[in-house]
């Protein structure tokens, strides 16, 4: 099954970055050292390494995200790689090729890595597999940047990053995740990487209607009352409410829903007292997150986007050493 | 108000390029100097130097325009920075992020400039004066490249450096400026460029309904009989005529127009005998002006085009030192 | 007329490709071993050259082609050049500014070369014809990126690179194109190619209503009967099948033509034992070629990939130094 290739060599090195599932804790913990020390190259004057010089990589974005793409495209760019951007969406898919034959090309031309965006969970796992089994083996790396429900790993680990950035150590941490976790790839990115990092109290909090089964099994405690699950917490992870939920019938309706799930000052205030507030942006003010809040002292919000470029850099430079 | 957001550091230095209106001018003299430095490095063999080596230039472009976008993408990648170009209309608005945390991530990803392009007035103002609020005060600058009617103020500076290349001293020309200034942006950078530089004669020359009411005030003879207006001066800006407007009431009709305010070989002989022909481009042949003016020998529409690059180049190279 | 602009200066130097057709034999060859010495390029770690630093490659692709589009650009970058795709339809002409307006302006910017794919046949002649008239002359290059059905060189030199890579020698081969030649840029581009390099035997094979008329005159065998034709061949070049041809009255079904024109191992078992094959991609994988044969030990079809980017950065670099 697609989801289940391997991303590790037998020597454990990464051979690409598909999901956070499974990774070890020693990966994740290099790639945040790597991402440490790529923080200061951005803050530079003359913000570029060397380290991709003359590689190819690809953006293969089959769903549009101007924001994700221009965060992979700032990093490749400042390690100094060459960046296409297709979207695939308009191309040749159109002209009726095959995905896969569009992968084939793509590693004849010389590819050395693509970052892939698809609607479709899986998408990223099955280009991988396919990669490996043809001439790209061992020298084309596939970096998951979002696939349908299932995964979003550089997100999972910029989180990490943030986390770690201004709490230290993961090993005492409450950690809360709301909202609608259910069609959440970032969520589930964050509980993976949260539980391997050694996270004592991972929390999801929303209505019951957005929070998928079986997450007990994964360690996770879950809320429907926000204001219970905040209590005590540390970090407040909030996600993006697509819109297309208050559209089902899933959600009465974004002012009910600001309401009982929505951060405010008010809630926030049952966190702990230097409990630090993150979004995947892009944010729906007044409706997952108080404009308040979003600005105010405890947002750590823009400093993940910062982060995020540091992160996929790391991930770009390990990948091209495998 | 947006609109009156200062592009000068308290030193004087060029912290943003918004608008003409109140750019000393010395400044605009500097900025001129420097694209007359950067006229040869597009001759060269190797059309590049180092100046924006590793900065982040991000064309933000919330209404289409290829040709603009283009110019500016080429200048900064003839100082060597890395571009990342963002059609917004298509983007993340989409999404229902606001136009400032759009910014407000960009700027996180340690981007150095902005190319606004929007079809409001004010915008880049907007930007600017968010930028200088937040964290990226001091190291982020803002290049308007069109807002609204409101300014197109690169276009005034390439406008005032082709003036000066062709005619060295701006204190005893004749300008005329034909068209539709009501609706251009282009006439309002032009018209303060003009006054600032010492022109002591601006004219305006078009159909009541197309010239705004107030010029007087700015030093400017009004003109609706074109063969009056033409009469001896020494540079005729010929405007584009949006076809937008012909479909209004504002304009009978494009043959009409043609006929009264079309710019041709027959009316331009009542201008001085070296009199000099501009215009801002994209061209409408037949409608504001005849193909034998603009293929002609008193056309510099052309060269209007190369230091155009120069003097973005300029723009974005003295930004930088700021 | 158009077609018929030279591509080659007076002392024989290539000024632009336009049209295999003319092309002098030792010219083929010179691009062809000038590919040869980047084919190591892309394989190597750091996949640049510096042959193009600081020139300025616009691609205009005025009719959407992402594939071709990205083999140009990954080229360009490999030679170091600035690349600056442009995507006309939704451009400047929208805004009424007439194609050669647009190639002034952008050979006034200093552009250096232009890759052109059209629609309508003729027009990258049209634009190296106004280009030689005006300021470009003898230092901006117009590489022809496919026009209308009437020629795609470069496609048509990648196919030859593949031919003389696996089969050496030109003078003893049979060389069959399969397909809709009628429509096809590629078959003639192949057509010329061959006939220039001395293959003594070029068959076409099609249905009645896909092959032209008047080939005969160029020493080239139809054949209707596909078994028929395929017999003996070294080389088989199967043609894309537009899928708007099944719509009109050209075609019976696709089921009906993979029938009788699809290439199946089973018809391929008639060509020679070491018979190679070729596509020009993107496939229809089960109208005009079988996924066993495409994907099979004699398809040579990702080869062609690789080998084009090559091509095309011969073409660049030859073009550069004229």
């Amino acid at each position: 099954m697609a989801l289940r290739h391997p991303q590790l060599t037998e020597r454990g090195e990464l051979r690409h970055l598909l999901t956070i599932e499974g990774l070890p804790r020693e990966m994740i913990h290099r790639i945040l050292d790597t991402a440490a020390s790529f923080v200061g190259v951005s803050d530079r004057d003359v913000k570029k390494v060397p380290l991709l010089r003359g590689k190819s990589v690809f953006n293969l974005f089959f769903e549009n995200s101007t924001r994700t793409r221009t965060t992979f495209e700032i990093a490749a760019k400042r390690l100094s790689a060459d960046v296409v951007n297709l979207n695939i969406n308009t191309s040749s898919t159109s002209k009726g090729e095959s995905l896969l034959d569009t992968i084939d090309n793509l590693v004849a031309m010389h590819a050395d890595m693509f970052v892939v965006r698809h609607a479709e969970s899986g998408a990223p796992f099955l280009i991988a597999q396919h990669v490996d089994r043809g001439r790209g083996r061992g020298h084309v790396h596939v970096i998951n940047a979002g696939d349908g429900r299932h995964a979003h790993p550089t997100q999972g680990l910029l989180d990490m990053y943030t986390i770690r950035h201004f709490k230290g150590d993961f090993t005492r941490l409450r950690v809360a995740i709301v909202g609608d976790v259910l069609h959440s790839r970032v969520a589930r990115s964050d509980i993976h990487a949260l539980t391997t990092l050694g996270v004592p109290e991972v929390r999801v909090i929303g209505p019951r209607t957005l929070i998928p089964g079986g997450l007990e099994q994964l360690g996770v405690r879950v809320f429907n009352d926000m204001r219970e699950g905040l209590r005590g917490v540390d970090v407040v992870i909030t996600l993006r409410l697509q819109s297309e939920r208050m559209r089902g019938a899933l959600l009465p309706s974004a002012q009910e829903y600001f309401k009982q799930y929505g951060l405010t000052q008010e809630k926030l205030a049952l966190a702990a007292p230097d409990c630090i507030v993150m979004h995947p942006g892009p944010m729906n003010r007044g409706v997952e997150i108080e404009s308040a809040v979003a600005d105010g002292p405890r947002s750590v919000i823009l400093d993940q986007v910062t982060f995020g470029i540091a992160v996929r850099m790391a991930v770009m430079s390990i990948l091209a050493q495998s």
